[in-house]
This record gives C-alpha cells, sequence and structure tokens, in this order.
C-alpha cells in the first residue's frame, strides 16, 4: 500500500493511493498515518478496506508521510562511494546522528535555505519507518518492525555541520531540512530494499544517480543496530545515507541557491520535488 | 511555580507543588505540562489558579516535569573546566548534539545500563524548557522564550559515544538516559540562572559540586544560538552542560554499576535520585 497524507500542514488527512492512482480518504477509519496505525495489525486493518468504498479526495499539498516522528536518525557514510567523494573513509560502525523532527516537511514543500548559509546541499536518501517498538531485535527479525519505507531528502548545510564546532546535527535540523514521502510504501511493496534505484536532479541536471544495492549497512543491519542502543518506536524514521553526488563532493562543490528546484526519487516509493528558497 | 507531572509512566497528571510543599492536581485545567500550558498564556492562567482550590495528591512517582518534548539538546562542554578534565578545549561555539527523546524519564526512576555497557555517566546539567516558538531570537530577548528551568542528568555512555564511530548520539540515548525533573520552575522563581549551585553525589559521595556561573555559553546565549539553526518549540528541553567531576574524567575513570545510587541536584530546582540497573 502507499499510504499518504493530504492536507494544510498541521491539518492532514491520512490516505491512501489506489491502484487508479486516486487519493482515498482513510480519516474515517485510522486517525493518522502513524502510531498503531503503521503496526501489523493496523496495516491488516488498512489492507482489508475496499478502497473503492472510501471517499475520493482532490489532489493537492501532500505533507510528510508518517506522523507523530519521536526520532529522525541518519546514517552517515553509508555508501562507500559517497564516503570516498567526501574524503573520508567508510566508518567500521554505522555513523549515526539525529535530525531534529521540527525539520520535518512534506515532499513538495519549499525548502527554507537559512540565514547565513552558503553551502545548502541535497542528499536523496531511503527513509525507512518503524511501524513496532524494536529493542535489541536481531538482524534476521528486524525488517519485522518496519512498516515501510519512504524517499527521504537528508538537506545539509555543510557550514554548519563541519565548520561551526563539532557534530553534525546543527546542519541537519534546519526547519524544513527534512522532506518525506510522498507515501510510506509498505514493505510488502518492496521485495529488496537493497536494491533500488535512486536519483536526484537540480534543475533538471542529474546529480545523483545511485542504488542502494552499494549501500555499506543494509536496513536490516541498521535496525538491529539501533536498537542496541535505543528502543526504536512507531513513527520514527531512519534515512539511510547517500549515494555520490552530493554538491560537496563536485570540483569544484555547489550549493543550492533561492530558485533553484530539486527534484529526487527512489524506485517504487515515488518522487519529491522542493523549491528552494531564502528565508525571510 | 513548580510543575510536575505525577503517576504511573505514561498516564502522569499535570500537578504544582504548593507552598506547604503539598502536590495539588492541574488536570482539571491542564491538559498536560507541556504545549500552550507552558507559554506565556498558560502559565499565567495557572498561576492564577488559587492552590488550595485545586485537589491534593498523594505523593508518588513523578514524571518528567514536561511532556511532548520534540527535541533535547544538549551542549558539550559548555563548562571551561569540565572540558578541561575530559582533555577537551573550550569550542569556539557551542557544541550542540541531540539526545532521542525515547530517553526521558522521571526523575527517580531507575537507569538502566544498556547491554555491553562498561562506561555508563552521569552528568548534572541545568535543564531550560523553552515555552514558547523561538526563531532568529536575540540573546536580550532570549528568555521571553523559555518557560523555566529543571534538573537534567545527562546520562552517557562514554565507549558508545566516543569509541564507536563518530557523532555522541549514540552514547546519549539510550533508554532511560535522560531523567528531568522532579519540577518544571518557571523562570519568575529563578532570578539568575546563571548562578546556581549544582551537585551531584554516588553511593552518597560527592562527585560533581558546581555552579552555573561557570558555564562557557550562557542560557540566553544559547537559545538565541540554538534559534538560528532551527525553530525551538514549546516542550523542547536544553540540557545546557555540565560541570567537572564525571566518571571519564576521573583519575583512573570511573564508571556506574548495577546497583549504584546516584543523586543530584540544583539550587532552587529540586533533587533527583536514580538507581542504576543491569538491562534484563
Amino acid at each position: 500500500m502507499k499510504l499518504m497524507r493530504v492536507g494544510e500542514a498541521g491539518s492532514e488527512k491520512p490516505a491512501l493511493l489506489d491502484a487508479d492512482g486516486k487519493i482515498r480518504d482513510l480519516s474515517g477509519h485510522v486517525a493518522d498515518i502513524g502510531g498503531e496505525a503503521i503496526g501489523p495489525t493496523g496495516l491488516a486493518k488498512i489492507a482489508a478496506i475496499d478502497p473503492k468504498s472510501l471517499p475520493e479526495i482532490a489532489p493537492g499539498r501532500i505533507g510528510a508521510c508518517v506522523a507523530g516522528t519521536g526520532k529522525f536518525i541518519c546514517i552517515g557514510l553509508n555508501y562507500s562511494d559517497h564516503a570516498a567523494e567526501t574524503g573520508a573513509t567508510v566508518p567500521p560502525e554505522p555513523i549515526i546522528f539525529m535530525k531534529a523532527t521540527s525539520a520535518i516537511v512534506g515532499p513538495n514543500d519549499d525548502v527554507i535555505i537559512p540565514r547565513g548559509s552558503e553551502k545548502t546541499d541535497w542528499e536523496v536518501e531511503l527513509g525507512v519507518v518503524i511501524g513496532k517498538t524494536a529493542k535489541y531485535v536481531t538482524e534476521a527479525e528486524a525488517l519485522d518492525y518496519v512498516a515501510g519505507y519512504c524517499v527521504s531528502n537528508d538537506v545539509s548545510e555543510r557550514a554548519f555541520q563541519t565548520e561551526r564546532s563539532g557534530q553534525w546535527t546543527k546542519g541537519k535540523s534546519c526547519d524544513t531540512f527534512g522532506p518525506i514521502g510522498p507515501w510510506l510504501v509498505t514493505k510488502d511493496e518492496i521485495a529488496e530494499p537493497q536494491n533500488l534505484g535512486m536519483w536526484l536532479t537540480v534543475n533538471g541536471q542529474k546529480m545523483q544517480n545511485g542504488s542502494s544495492k552499494t549501500m555499506v549497512y543494509g536496513v536490516a543491519f541498521l535496525v538491529s543496530y539501533l536498537s542496541q542502543f535505543m528502543s526504536l518506536h512507531p513513527g520514527d524514521v531512519i534515512s539511510t545515507g547517500t549515494p555520490p553526488g552530493v554538491g560537496m563532493g563536485l570540483k569544484p562543490p555547489r550549493y543550492l541557491k533561492a530558485g533553484d528546484v530539486v527534484e529526487l526519487g527512489i524506485e517504487g516509493l515515488g518522487t519529491q520535488k522542493q523549491t528552494f528558497v531564502a528565508d525571510r
């Protein structure tokens, strides 16, 4: 299933995209796309609904594909070829950092370049949405705790991230730096999360063109690994790292300016399109 | 006012501690200690209530002093003498990192030493609770956005933090690593946040004995600084760094074992007491 949230920011309705590409209103059945609704029992209930029985919603703004995200965990340098372009080596264990959940926006919302930014950059990433509380889970059982997948743009301000005193959070957490969606695609639709084509363009020019098959630490490993440190809860999102082609890795580097349009997508998970704008 | 949350985990009631040390039930007036209730208007409404008109609640478990925390932001190496004991220098700008909000617990709850931990450590810190959304605020106006203060123990696993591949989040975010409370003390009760005595004992032995007056970057500066990078929202908590005396800084270092009891407190903000226990 392709689950989504549609409507103005802060008042999105839960919905699904049916086989004909129509948006169907789920608000008569679930409060939102998040919490128990995306657990195994909740998803089974939604799957049992005939989409044609649901009211159609006219296309409009699409919100972030999941609500109530408590943790937005990102994995650093998780593609060997991306690590190389940034001059780093692949870490012996996953690098994890947090993106503020207040950065989360819809997939096609404007992204605000923060005041003082000169190095705003893009990162297409496979997002993993947790559906069931996970603690100390093994790699073999890890996918049981995953509700599904989404497109994530891990927007990053490189100077804030690396030139403003330790720790990356500062350059990762700016408002609007976390577009996720358009859909939470349930894992039954994604036979092999480690073989998904992924791409990103800036003003129509292809910048990233990779595949999740070159991920160093795969989805099941990451869920298991993270769960050794902390409980993962329904609605938590893991953004699993980016393939080569970010602005920082270009020679010379290239960063985003107001008016730039970024489009990105992952095979089976839909596409995003953001206009980058100056802060007021 | 001393605002608090009392009851079993997940079903705490909002309450206040009156001048006689009695716990008074606020649930007839506010949904929880968080969101709009801790904004300027919300706090004025609570202040207008005669505490004696509120039902008394028998002492019991105390929950985290604020609900709905979206971001738990910590400041690293923010006391010059603590930086020295860890072998680091004071950073030219504040170091910020995130602690998972899923780590938050009540002030006297057991703290679970995670599996594989050998270096679980303590850090008494002044917690700042945001009451009003702050973005690009100046240092002069920053305290207008603060609801109040609390005691915070920024429990840390040093090996996870520094020996397991980049970024500190890993050693800061374990479940139960974020006791906050007992009270959210509104800022009108704290005339000078930069002159509060703070202390921590392990099994009765004094380990930390400092004052917020040796903080490098003060509360108003931090709120302003953080708001340049991201919006701060009501309920967000900033843990502002720790004075000297953490286990990592001792010669030889000393870390917590199951059965150890940690007590800590800050002048005017109350005390916490945690028993450290092994994970099941």
